[in-house]
């Protein structure tokens, strides 16, 4: 008796990514990539699977019930990690010879049990690049230099980097009275959703979750109101914080960072202030960054970050200054797909190396081995058959080229390449004239 | 009070890839990528988790205890994937527009619950190529010839390809007068173990494990012992089959493979017939591989794989011909390591850009996002102060270069470049003048 055939299907929130997906999306990232290499960042890997331990208590608790956690077959208690920022945070106390500041990027898949819906899944790839052991608000430059280089790196020309500082909100807590830590917290998240849920919603919020009275909360929105250019918005925010130094260094790192914006070459309106920037995490304490392409606001942030000083010190127990941003890369890519920004793609061959016969296979291997070493990415037809049938395939494929080696190329040693689109068919006598013809091609169809 | 600290630590058999061993490895990686594209694989990508059903019942007995299975927050059986294999054959049956042959490579992790050991990890990396939808040789072949363009790419110069054919295998079953499948995969599974546990207890094992008796291993023997050139090993295979047909089409696929390894210039000797070949895990059907170093016997096959057509019906109820090969790409990277091949580098940054003072910044940052332009990995001293101590991070680094933008500098326009190994320093008046000289250097290191 047969076994039962088995459902092919997988998890609900998880995807394959089918070559015509993940061909264009390696290529982004490649791209960004060669952005964080050029700026000194180098590469780490973690492990998929963490003690519990280390991912508990950091996040907050409504992050915290998404883990997906488990018992091993040792009996310890562990989880997918949840995101790449607790690693590395793990890291940085665990070894400890590594340089200071240690700048790592890394780009690998994280795992939530959210409710799956539009664009929101449980397995995702997260793309950071991370300062640890940088105190100063250059590093937090840095990260908006990275932000607007991936932007440009992959043809995006219309973006705006929203940037605030967790400072600010530490000195709105105390311009309202606010001591208490969990409390200061509630309304950082609580301000994070204005631009989501708008702000009689945030009004509610503000008093039902965070407790702040009409008269508090009159003050929240007289700061969120601080509107302008960079340069009018920081003459606001030195009055407005006047007499609460708590907010002082945040205002100072703004500062600098608009400086070094001007200094480095970044387009004007690029780098805006926001005060509704706070982003939800709970373990931020510094300078905030989202940011959204203008063809696609509602698109959200696509590449986002700040500075957390206290998450090290979880492990260390010492203060380790740390700041990174993250490429929202599954979002990031949606978006260029439907700004007609992402090639099609389903194939990486250039060119199919068709089989005739026994007889002239190894002039064919021969052909494909060779045009390989010349850097084309040559396919041999391994099923052979009718020749008919092996351009099919290579239509279907969009493979741009078939080189045909029949009987009589075998015996004169030339070689027929037909343009797949075209339907062209011409001889040539050496390897290098196909190659460099195939090569021509490449070029024409990526510029 | 201050919470408790957390102890930074990795799951036993789990590791960190830090820059030092990631760079290195990151680069082999995309060597790796960059063969597979050339011969017309795409990249695919499936989750790390799999509904367990999927998993279950392919690998045999022994690999299903290693699964990492548990329930998710919504009841459902789920394990980690044991291997890349099992996802790309439930993606063959799931989706009915791939392309037919469809070739892919995935490299992405895997997990297995082993006792962790010598270069035995818990989680570890796969680094697959597979065609299917290929019946014949030519598939078979263009394994190998993918296989002696990976190690070749990598510099390796001493390998070995050993190539067996399960057919064979089935042959040998049928002449022993074994007709149960159990007692034959047990008879594979059991000469597998030839190489790494000997004659004696291979021999012991055909009579305990796989049931046979002393004439019956006896013949094993007289099978395990046909050795000799590549031809006269297929000689001497037609004779010992001549009356057993299960066995033809294997000795004829292994002849097309050394036929083509001819055809296409692979030198003679690198392609061995070894009759000791069989591979582990149930599921393969055809020709086999492994490919050993020859400076390194002792580390076993670094790329292995075969045929396994029957695996796609466990889904789709349909034959559905695969094989493939894949580069165990930590153990090759161990290797490469013990034999010197891998170079040193804990860094990426080819010029640490550092930073004077504030009023010299704007040229610091101006010189880094220029440099970047121009192809160079820049990094900019985010944390400044005294210069002494930012050349002390480039020399820890080995950062090749600094440059010095000084009130000096900034003020006359120039630059100064040191090199960080010599010590010699040398004004520049262009920022194309630092890129050219920094790019030679590269140059000269890589090659």
């Amino acid at each position: 008796m047969a076994p039962a055939l088995i459902e092919p299907r997988v998890l609900r929130g998880f995807r394959d990514y089918l070559p015509e997906e993940m061909i264009p999306r390696q290529r982004m990232i490649n791209t960004i990539t060669a952005v964080f290499e050029r700026h000194g960042f180098a590469p780490l890997g973690t492990p998929a699977l963490e003690y519990s331990e280390v991912l508990l208590g950091k996040y907050g608790a409504d992050a915290e019930k998404l883990l997906f956690r488990f018992t091993d077959n040792g009996g310890r208690d562990v989880s997918l990690r949840y995101d790449l920022t607790l690693s590395l945070a793990r890291v940085a106390a665990q070894y400890g010879n590594l340089p200071v500041p240690f700048k790592r990027y890394q780009i690998a898949p994280v795992w939530r049990a959210e409710r799956p819906g539009h664009g929101r899944f449980r397995e995702f790839y997260q793309c950071d690049v991370d300062i640890v052991g940088a105190a100063g608000p250059l590093a937090e430059y840095e990260c908006i230099q990275v932000d607007y280089d991936v932007m440009t790196a992959l043809g995006i020309e219309k973006f705006s980097i929203h940037v605030s500082n967790r400072k600010l909100l530490e000195g709105l807590s105390s311009k309202l009275g606010v001591a208490d830590g969990a409390q200061s917290r509630a309304i950082a998240r609580t301000i994070d959703k204005l631009p989501s849920q708008g702000e009689e919603a945030v009004r509610t919020l503000l008093s039902s979750d965070a407790g702040l009275n009409s008269k508090q909360i009159g003050t929240v929105f007289e700061y969120l109101s601080l509107k302008g250019s960079n340069e009018a918005i920081l003459a606001q925010l030195r009055q407005f914080f006047a007499n609460t130094p708590e907010a002082h260094s945040g205002i100072e790192s703004l500062e600098t960072i608009i400086r070094c914006t001007g200094a480095a070459g970044i387009p004007e309106g690029t780098v805006e202030l926001d005060l509704s920037i706070a982003r939800g995490l709970d373990y931020y304490t510094g300078t905030v960054y989202e940011t959204f392409l203008l063809d696609l606001p509602a698109l959200g942030s696509v590449m986002s970050g700040g500075r957390y000083d206290g998450l090290v010190s979880i492990f260390s127990g010492q203060d380790v200054p740390a700041v990174g941003i993250s490429v929202g890369i599954d979002r990031l890519f949606s978006g260029l797909k439907e700004t007609g920004r992402i090639p099609q793609a389903a194939t990486v061959s250039q060119v199919l190396v068709t089989v005739f016969s026994e007889s002239t296979t190894p002039q064919s291997l021969q052909a494909a081995t060779r045009l390989r070493s010349l850097g084309v990415a040559a396919e041999v037809a391994v099923e052979g058959g009718a020749l008919r049938r092996q351009l099919k395939y290579a239509n279907k494929q969009h493979i741009p080229f078939a080189l045909i080696i029949g009987p009589d190329e075998a015996e004169n040693g030339t070689m027929t390449l037909r343009d797949m689109e075209s339907g062209e068919q011409r001889s040539f006598a050496t390897i290098e004239a196909v190659a460099a013809r195939v090569l021509d091609q490449r070029d024409d169809h990526r510029s």
